[in-house]
């Protein structure tokens, strides 16, 4: 989808929109003069006035429906006031008629890789905070947990067409064996985008090339497409023949569950570990090093192979991986695959060995709405706001980091829970949530 | 994960912590005279401040760091005046620091079953809105969508462990058997949930009770959760060797990737389609229906199976699902199987004939974040915020009908886009997102 | 696929052709006037002369090419003499040249359910035999192996497209709740065939069905086909609108993998679990209870989650499984779905509990090749050819049920040789196989 | 799973056992003085008499059961007579008792990349072999079909547990880092074998390290094995701490369902494609092109994408390469990857253009089952047999060429079958099989 300039308004108006009141403006949307999307261009700079304008054109429309006055109110209810909308326009959103407050907890500090951080979570989901926070705590208390980001690189793979076989099969040949020459040309476009990989996969005369790059510290998605429309055009014309079918050919995968994510991986792939002393499950978590172990193969394992999942081998990997998304500005469609997640548990001496791997998290600490106010303060309070200057790309792998560390932390609470409700012979209470 | 009661403070102090200083506050928070997480206990019913003494504590630590001024500051950018932080605290968020403002847009008003519908939208990711605004008006003028729920239920799917293959074979078939026997239990509990289905499945001697129940305006998983508390005693006096493992066993499944509920179905069922004329595909969307039906194939279909998919034969169902999630305060880890999504699209007559089939989207108009001031506005914009009175279900059916016409009208909009870029031979055109 | 009358000669013989030479009928058939795939009945009943001249034709077409010598010669090692065509000529194979003979072995026997069974293997891959063997005789050592049919039913899903959504709504809640209708129009035209159960999921307008019924001690493609036909000329009349697209939409789904066969099950459900001693641990199978027990999560739930598996949890279910459909007249490419098997390994006491979970054993003890004289004779062996006289279904069932123990001693002895392995502290010995 | 050596009879007998009689002999195997299995050692080089000797004893078994004079005959019913055993034992089977025929049809020949190729099939499954050779047929008169080999490379897996994640993701840099050492080691133990390529995945502590290797014309498990081993022992060195837990990790991924297979490929990767004129599709096939086009996508694509298929997106591909399989030597248990396929149909001008896409056909003409007579015969009659001595590779080249145009027919003319059943308004006929 294209962030294409924001229209100009239907008509020219002989004064600036700017000097006509509200409900001038109002009626000026009502007949068309002004596009429904078009009101903060039309006010520019004022972006606050244009959204308290398209407020009063929803308004109007909803106080003539049955239930009207509810849903003026309801309108009422949702803040805009004493917000940054300079940062937001043309960037985050359009049609802007306010903002959803989502509320923020700290869960931790839980030390990682030898140092403390706290693991911002926005959620409306009760409980999780907390739970996350006493698995935080509990791996801090036993020394801590160790992550390692074990592959880089966010993709695209655009879908073409040959006009035969055998052409097809020169492109794929092409592709293995000219991959420097469109490095190169990738290369052009970017400072901090560097090809990894490009993947080449046939289905009768079409084919789907899947580019992997480094993309600093940003998500990624913009970069590498303007990277590999750099590359595509030295491929067309190596290829007059060839038709660019579609720039995404799904084969990237983005924010559809895939197999070839989990298998190759997206954005950062992974690994976070931890021993948690036996006294601290007993104590902290209230269950048994053994009783978690087998908890796992039945429930992780057992219960999600049993399921037909690939890559839900976890109990609850999205819930903390949302929530920290939210509260940092990453894209939260994205959520559907930086939380595929193999838990695993075993007993090492009498502790609980547990790690997690997440092979595609797809993050970054600049663009998006990473440049958003509050977004911007969770990120700096890890220490990774914005571009690493030292190390382009170390604040985005950071971020990665914490994730997985926020997932071993509720992984190890919620499973915990589930072993403790078993041990204590406890009925199933009530109020349990995010199982 | 339990929502406990917020533990005591650590010490019982003799005078309330409410007439602390809040540099004494954070003093005790410190020397762990107050917990962490136990602000809010502590200073009730003055959340407010709880929250403030909170930033302190946070603000302190911060300020020990490395780049503490900077992590400071970073804090002060997170707001948290003005909010009204007794729907939050207990309900949906603990360890408070303030909230994160997501931007919010209205896409549409899309004509959806014979009446027009705005489309909520909360989002950090540019041209969203405006994309889906885009297919929503086209489908409007197109004659509108229409939607239907196929089916509806929740599930929960406790794992279980029997002494004997031949005992696990008894209670598979006591299942099977006696479902009214635990239909009626199950529904002792409640008002609203009426248990479905029971599926029981077993790997090896444990088992995999999968329950379904429908759960009126709420998600369920909370009302799920009593209802299989109380039939699960009855099996347990029926099968006294049975020993439950945990209440969840990833049978359910939740928010991961699983065939389970794409092929079984979780949420509501739900399939939309509309007629897109050939001139409003022409015009504005600026390509051709045999263009789309053709890109629709060699992406959505040949793409994802090609990328081992299971439930992601889309473009960015997820987008569209994400968004309206986080507007209207659902839960957005479970945007992972919400947004399972089979797009089809196919030329009638001259028109393009475009469907969404979604099995498994999992919403609710009570409970969760439903409560809280601007996303409630944002439900009761689209008539359907809280519990229907006349017919409970009534709402949360409504707004995964809007879902899945979003989805519909994002589908459209993208899968456009992309099949234009193609037809007017134009190069790719940066800052494309979302694809 | 229909399996139609052989069709005539191309043109009339004045005389009989079977009173023509050898070599007149080669002509005849290069010319035209008896058609390749007519030569048996051209020459019926004496089927035997119509492979041979079939294979004068192949020769003399061999002969000519560059290497002809060597395919003529090549030809006259594939076996026809001595073999009852009648049995197999229009029901078993066309353009028939001949057999290939499968060297045939028995593991076991294997104690099941309180009897002894011999377990009859066809296959060209060694050790295969000898290792089943070892896990046989090591289960029934410890007692033997139960087994436990947990659901039963052949499915077909035709494909059918409707009007409108509306009307795929109609055609789905039909389905739903009049299922006795249809039942007892499916079961008008059989004897054997029940029909259990009809799920009906929507993509879009198009419906897919899937019936499933039991089919006596058939397979029941065929049966099943029948049954289907009458339900579907029932719902013809109902939705005179409706056009069938075809009998099968593969959401069946036959010869290919998928999850709906894995979570709903096809063919026969079987689970198999056997408590192995200790000392036939250690003493037969070389290796201990705990590493097997951790060998099992290593590889066949963790290693099959890393690939991406759906109903591959397992070590090499599909050797055996290959190995009893060859002896016994299955359909090989029925393997595909009929091995998706997860093996389980724990501790119970000091001994080993495994069990294999089987959904869609797809089976039968009449039809097919079980007529086949040789594997026919096989099916004997156990106690199961042909069809039940006192229970119809009992033998096709028993044939399941072997099928899960034989897979249940692969698994019990494949993996043991590989803990092994490494617990001899072995370098990795060459000629393993079937791992 | 290791070839080991017969063992010792179990007793040294004073005379050698071949100069007992027969009823000696079995007297000698029911009271353990030789082992079930160690017959053909004891009777070598008699191994027929070995054979002979078994089939008494399982007979004397039979006799003694309820209905023994069924299961005594039954025995009897297979073949065991003018077979060369010298090349079966040792090599393909244990415990043998005889063998099983599988009736042998010729396909085609089809015109392929030029020559024409009959295409052998081993089959019980009728029809089967008929619609193949239509489709076949068709192809041929259209011109023909086209293939390419776009990759190839036979994968194994060992396991390997590291004591920390910090060694885990050292030996995973390792790896990546040390390809052409590895690969030389590698490659010194085998003149045909060259390793392609090495993927190391990490789940926690444990890593899966996928070996791809080139095999000549094997289809390669055996002498991938020897390779891997000899990598292993030189990582051993590197890594004093690294534990091999298996050589089989379950990443091969061998005979079950899996992504990992799929998306990166197992055996040999092929493409096949041929445009079938509109003028054949509507005389020999009985359908239009149209009707293909459309049905393709509802029951190939949609319908396996609602089935949650990986790698099933085919009508019958299976059929085609079981039948293939059986009757050239390879392994059946491999059909379960092998027959993974995607089939696409589109309208080039007014023809039909039918591709397959197959990424994991494992075949060889060396070793297994292709010694066998028969099956080389079937290989030597298409021109593969054996190791090809110009260009080893080549003949396993060409075999998996052939498998991937057979199912090229075989999905044309069953998917015409359904399309034409359809269209002729036709009531579903009976009899239909291998939908």
């Amino acid at each position: 989808m294209f962030r294409k300039a924001i229209p100009l308004a239907c008509s020219a108006a002989k004064v600036p929109w700017s000097e006509l009141t509200n409900a001038e403006l109002v009626d000026a949307v009502n007949s068309r003069k002004i596009h429904f999307y078009g009101l903060e261009q039309a006010l520019q700079p004022n972006y606050k006035r244009a959204i308290e304008v398209r407020r009063e054109v929803v308004s109007r429309v909803a106080f003539q429906q049955p239930d009207g006055e509810k849903k003026e109110s309801a309108l009422h209810s949702i803040p805009f006031e004493n917000y940054d909308w300079d940062r937001v326009v043309g960037h985050n959103c359009e049609n802007i008629i306010g903002y959803v407050p989502i509320p923020l907890g700290i869960a931790g500090p839980i030390l990682m890789d030898g140092k403390e951080y706290p693991i911002p979570m926005a959620t409306t989901e009760g409980a999780l905070v907390a739970s996350t926070h006493r698995g935080a705590r509990s791996i801090t208390k036993s020394g801590g947990c160790n992550t390692l980001v074990l592959g880089e690189g966010m993709t695209r793979a655009p879908v073409v067409e040959l006009p035969s076989l055998v052409e097809a099969g020169r492109l794929h040949k092409y592709c293995n064996e000219n991959f420097s020459t469109l490095k190169e040309a990738f290369e052009s476009t970017t400072r901090f985008g560097k090809l990894n990989s490009l993947k080449c996969v046939l289905a009768g005369r079409k084919a789907y090339l899947r580019f992997r790059a480094t993309t600093g510290d940003a998500m990624g998605m913009n970069m590498i497409t303007k990277g590999v429309d750099r590359a595509m055009s030295l491929l067309q014309q190596q290829f007059p023949s060839m038709r660019v079918i579609a720039l995404s050919g799904n084969y990237c995968t983005d924010k559809k569950p895939s197999a070839v994510n989990w298998i190759e991986g997206r954005g950062k792939s992974v690994v976070a570990e931890a021993t948690v002393l036996a006294d601290v499950v007993e104590e902290t978590l209230k269950c048994t090093v053994d009783s978690l172990v087998s908890l796992n193969v039945d429930k992780n394992l057992v219960g999600s192979a049993m399921a037909g999942s690939v890559g839900g081998f976890n109990a609850q990997a999205a819930n903390a991986v949302a929530a920290i998304f939210l509260a940092t500005g990453q894209d939260p469609a994205q959520v559907v695959e930086s939380s595929t997640c193999l838990t695993s548990m075993s007993k090492v001496g009498n502790d609980l060995l547990i790690t997690v791997t997440m092979p595609s998290i797809e993050v970054g600490t600049v663009g998006g709405g990473t440049g958003l106010v509050a977004q911007r303060g969770c990120l700096e309070l890890m220490g990774c706001g914005g571009s690493s200057k030292e190390t382009p790309g170390e604040n985005a792998r950071l971020l990665s980091r914490v994730v997985a560390a926020g997932v071993l932390a509720a992984e190890l609470s919620l499973m915990s829970g589930l072993a403790a409700g078993h041990l204590l012979g406890a009925h199933m209470r009530l109020n349990r949530k995010q199982i």
